[in-house]
């Protein structure tokens, strides 16, 4: 096959530092930065005037089908939504419901931005298939919960290594699989050492909920004696594949833990905040040197999956928990939403940065705007004033996935009607 | 001059209940609401199949000409911020600095649903040839600080009563005057009785921020033995025509004072976490009935006049300070937004509501987006999972300011230009 060849001219570039210049394209790779902009007779050639060119955003918990529950229930308290609205729902869910939902998502993340997404929920291969369609790059889980049942518990083995067999690292590499044992509540000790075990042999990554809100902490003290955090080192769960969501009610020992075994985190701040759990001590967590990514958790609870959300709220949130404006600038959030997502999901070597070597997943934001005026430290605007609608031009693994706000990879109406009609008929079966 | 009317047909309209059907604006009035969609000769008509027709929103507490200092420094604590960065600045500002930057936030302010808003700065009749110019409806204030000088005090009075004169009641009444004692630590116990004596007689309202952080509360107690709520009420300052903005730091004593004088608030989340200022107690306030509408402050302590965030995070703020999901639901935000800041700013009668006989003030936004699908729950959508972003058309006064996001009022590049050249210049003094 031919070599493709994109050159972004004329733009500001988040590179090492905020520079001016040109990125180019081979294929699937960033192999050029330069301050020139003179044209190389790249086949694609994308003018970057007026426009700020940074790393695609890395979401690092999500649950992507569940953008069919957007809306359905609102300011209720967690188990009410759960045992009234959720769960009674996807109790019927079937593949075609999740593939819809997840196509949907993917949509929602192009157009806001993100290219690479960290999902747990159920039908995976359904999943991986929206994934796939839309071009983008996912860790994909299927959401293991045994309830300390043995039959649920080989029901969710059999599951997972299904998915393993049929997605791991497919799409061209940019669809991979993770183990994601629920949480340490819904799921056995016997599970959470199976899925320990699997990491190790297969060399997967786990993807799991913990310390999400104060009961769990309080159930966990009562049933087990110990913290979350203490009782997954106690059976040597934890590691530098885990990462951990929500993580929001942590002690200082169970912060020393984190860092002691490299785990990696997914803070989701306005998932915690509609649902009152809780806010996480991000600004502690990384002074001591923990990896900290963003997630958007799923759009039940969120309501929308835009990551440009997430950045300015996780910033505004430490600083306010703090009394110190001076916690969590910019350019550290900035980080949480790339490079930090990137070493979440394991992969820190191929995306998070725009750097010769790696592959191009890039997003082209628009700077030209009045609540982007005046136009001065782009790194400010683009975490506290801009929104998702300002993201212009999306590449992941170098093929253009949006282009002036086109979405060139599906038919944004038809997919809206399928996840209207997918929504409907899920809401019809309870 | 003949009738000019307008029709906006086919949409879902939030009125006394969310409905759907037609809205008919005669000049600048609202004169029906019906479920009917036949077209009735009307002079403009406006499809708003797809849309959601809710009141303008209402920015209760600003400084628009501050937007040319967005992202001029940020992360900062709060007297470095000020002394370092935004005194410099402001010390060099003219009449035109202002109105640039008051155009500039107009612009924004349109683009993401806002017809009204409460703005005190310098220079303000500048910022109402802006306000004029926009189309918007403003109430407007000389941002008066004696620093106990007497020289100093006269020049405020002098300058307030030029802008009475000059611009109260103007641009067929969208635009209305207040007066704008800075704050209890700024002003003078004598300019704070001149403030309420000219109040009285004239029949103005008062535009004060009180109680923003907690040194100024602990300052307040040093100096006067009295919380900065206490001392006001002391000193028969409070009344149902102050509007006080940010009030972070309440006691269940001054609660009390702020309902039992029908003072009205304006809550600031974004600039109040941005600056670390502090969580106001805003569902104690309600649940109390005090009036607590939203505003964004400047946009140098945001960084934008977007009342979208402000919605959103004002409910979540509000859940996770209480850990309770059901504080501040999703309806009685948007009521916060509307009604609330009409009623703040004195204009319940007018505004703040879609209802025949009110000014036609309204505000379409498109529910056709990803992230707006499922389409379910307009209100859950609107304060959840839109953004500014949505905004699709605006009206104000019975005049089309925007329509299908195209601006009608301004040329859009002229402004920002305007803007740019007018911050750049400004810089350029210090």
């Amino acid at each position: 096959m031919e070599t493709q060849t994109i050159q972004i001219k004329n733009t500001t570039i988040l590179a090492d530092e905020v520079k001016k210049g040109s990125v180019l394209i081979e294929d699937d790779k960033i192999v050029d930065i330069t301050r020139s902009n003179s044209s190389n007779g790249a086949d694609e050639i994308i003018n970057g005037e007026g426009k700020f060119l940074i790393p695609g955003l890395v979401n690092t918990h999500t649950h992507l089908s569940m953008s069919l529950m957007r809306g359905l229930a609102d300011d209720l308290p967690l188990d009410v939504w759960l045992n009234d609205h959720i769960w009674p729902v996807e109790a019927h869910l079937e593949g075609e419901h999740c593939y819809a939902g997840a196509l949907l998502s993917a949509l929602e993340m192009i157009k806001s931005g993100t290219t690479t997404c960290n999902d747990m929920y159920f039908f995976m291969d359904d999943v991986a298939r929206a994934i796939d369609k839309a071009g983008m790059r996912g860790l994909l889980c299927h959401g293991m919960i045994d309830l300390f049942d043995g039959e649920k518990r080989k029901a969710e083995y059999k599951e997972t290594l299904r998915i393993i067999e049929k997605c791991h690292n497919t799409a061209d590499g940019r669809i991979q699989v993770a183990l994601g044992p629920h949480t340490p509540y819904t799921c056995s000790t016997e599970l959470l050492n199976w899925v320990r075990k699997k990491a190790d042999e297969k060399g997967l990554r786990i993807h799991i909920h913990v310390s999400e809100t104060e009961k769990e902490v309080e159930d966990s003290l009562n049933d087990r004696l110990k913290r979350p955090f203490e009782y997954l080192e106690d059976i040597k769960f934890l590691g530098p594949d885990v990462t951990a969501a929500h993580s929001v009610w942590l002690s200082g020992a169970e912060i020393s833990l984190i860092k002691d075994n490299n785990v990696k985190l997914s803070h989701n701040p306005l998932s915690n905040m509609k649902l009152a759990s809780g806010i996480s001590p991000v600004s502690d967590l990384l002074a001591n040197d923990v990896c900290v990514s963003l997630g958007t958790d799923g759009a039940a609870s969120n309501n929308n999956l835009d990551l440009f959300q997430e950045m300015k709220t996780s910033s505004l949130l430490q600083k306010v928990r703090k009394l110190d404006p001076t916690v969590l600038p910019a350019g550290k959030v900035l980080e949480m939403a790339t490079i930090n997502g990137a070493t979440a999901l394991g992969m820190e070597k191929e995306i998070g940065t725009i750097e010769v070597g790696k592959k191009a997943d890039m997003v082209l934001v628009d700077m030209k705007a009045p609540h982007l005026t005046p136009y001065r430290n782009p790194v400010s605007h683009l975490v506290y004033s801009a929104e998702g609608a300002d993201v212009n031009t999306v590449i992941c693994n170098g093929q253009i996935l949006m282009r002036e706000r086109e979405v060139l990879v599906m038919d944004e109406v038809e997919v809206m009607e399928l996840a209207e009609n997918a929504a409907e008929d899920l809401l019809s079966r309870i």
